[in-house]
């Protein structure tokens, strides 16, 4: 009967076309969802599904506080559930997911999703387990500086979610474990690191708009990027060697975020056009929030953007 | 990437170790939960789980009263959602199930349900593609005469679930087509085809027991029960060979319902002993509620249990 099944399924498989995957992992606040955000629009969201993969709690809130650990525990989570879906997802199956209700703190209907063209999973656990590390064909990890994401977390947390900073800075404490021994260690097995952070070393006014540091793993092919790494745009990106947290020698590719807009945008379209991309540059990429732009934040997207598409065209 | 994933589930599938799956399919109130019940406390509810599969509704039902078919509809489900979650479970995988409150007809939390040694699958579609029916080792369909069942249902939805008999009458009448175009075409599919019914061409007087008619099919290896299939015990139990509806000759398992309860207890311990029970015959086999017994039911339900055991065992 096993075998009925096998012979089943493959053949199911022939017939559904397989996504193009992309993991966006990092801690609460870190700015997974700023950077989906941007991508999906530039993809089109006709073509591009974005899930975040945090529904798969075990418990509801309530139960939670009578438990000794926080959502970041694997323990307090359906990781085998999650494995199955980002599966089905990559073999290009439907699945039926399960929904967390974030103002509640309850389980809801759960919702069907079909994978598109490209799919984006965005979430605190997508690269904890080498199962899930294996539906991806890209994977980013997002890391700012903790004290940068704290503030990210206090701003979020307090304008959209009503708690106060008092509540976020108890929760931030009483996660810090947790993230430590469950979220941060996803680092490891990223393509790419994103750290949007202030240039290290250098005392930046207030408000000087963040760089953005991006660690280039060989684990895929990166973009030649020949025509920005030039010396033209130095001031505005450039590749460096530096070593990784363990030591190991890596590309890192530093955007510079006071450059002036203008260079800044005419390093953009030059990426753009390696995409060979057909219409113009997506009006919303580098958007944090109406109005509020960040280069380096737009610069990693059409890096990202490069990933997806090169992956879909199989270059 | 397809490659990993698959090779990953292989691995992963050789360490799961895989359930006995039956499937018991039928209309509404046909008797699947009755005949359920006896099987999973005979082979005991730590090694069994037994599922409904009528909660894969793709509506809810304030959606429903908007669209123009009834729940016995595939479109109206999420099938695919149901074969998939029917694979995971024969390949000795958890699923995270929809949960349908049949109370307040809405979506509630799903639940996570890891199989057991025996799986059993009972609902109104678990035959109704090629994909679900390759998931099971042994399948029913539960055909009563409609007469019969409209009476099961109509005394259930008044009793348990608050409807007038007016509109049980109604809703049987509403869902009549949909009940002859996706419900009793699983007939076809099923290894074992049970019939509870007043024994036919005969006049029996008001509450005589039902007897039962056992279809059984080539498909399967069914028990010899040369131990009860003797002219010592024709009066409670015989085979014969009848034509299927379709013109088929076919076996067909006579369990007469106005046989003696010592009769029948004869055979039942027959049949248990045949199975090389360890223990005495379960106690609550053949009961529809406590202190209502039906001997054709027990004898089914003892069957049903040969096949679970036999195909556990690999005989």
């Amino acid at each position: 009967m096993l075998e009925k099944i096998i012979k089943m399924t493959r053949s199911e498989q022939q017939g559904a076309p397989r996504p193009v995957m992309l993991a966006i992992a990092g801690d609460s606040a870190s700015g997974k969802t700023t950077l989906t955000k941007g991508l999906v629009e530039a993809v089109g969201p006709e073509r591009c599904l974005s899930i975040c993969v945090d529904d798969y709690h075990r418990y509801d809130r309530e139960e939670r506080r009578a438990l000794p650990f926080t959502p970041l525990h694997p323990d307090c989570n359906y990781i085998d559930i999650m494995e199955q879906h980002l599966q089905l997802l990559a073999l290009g199956r439907p699945i039926l997911k399960p929904v967390y209700d974030h103002a509640t703190g309850r389980f809801t209907r759960p919702q069907y999703v079909e994978p598109k063209e490209f799919v984006i999973i965005e979430g605190l656990h997508p690269l904890s387990t080498k199962l899930t590390r294996a539906c991806f064909d890209v994977t980013v990890y997002l890391d700012p500086p903790e004290p940068i994401r704290r503030g990210w977390k206090v701003d979020r947390d307090c304008r959209k979610r009503g708690y106060t900073e008092a509540q976020v800075l108890a929760e931030l404490e009483r996660r810090e474990p947790e993230s430590q021994k469950f979220i941060r260690p996803q680092r490891r097995f990223a393509d790419i690191v994103v750290r949007f952070a202030p240039i290290a070393g250098r005392d930046e006014p207030p408000g000087t708009p963040l760089s953005a540091e991006l660690l280039l793993r060989p684990t895929i092919k990166h973009p030649a990027l020949s025509s920005v790494l030039t010396d033209d745009h130095r001031d505005a990106i450039h590749l460096k060697i530096m070593r990784d947290q363990d030591g190991t020698p890596t590309d890192c590719l530093h955007v510079h975020g006071p450059a002036s807009q203008e260079e800044a945008r005419h390093v953009e379209k030059a990426i753009w056009e390696e995409l060979e991309a057909t219409h113009g540059l997506p009006e919303r990429i580098g958007e944090i929030n109406p109005g509020d732009r960040s280069e380096p934040l737009a610069i990693t997207q059409l890096i990202l953007l490069y990933h997806l598409l090169q992956t879909k065209t199989g270059a």
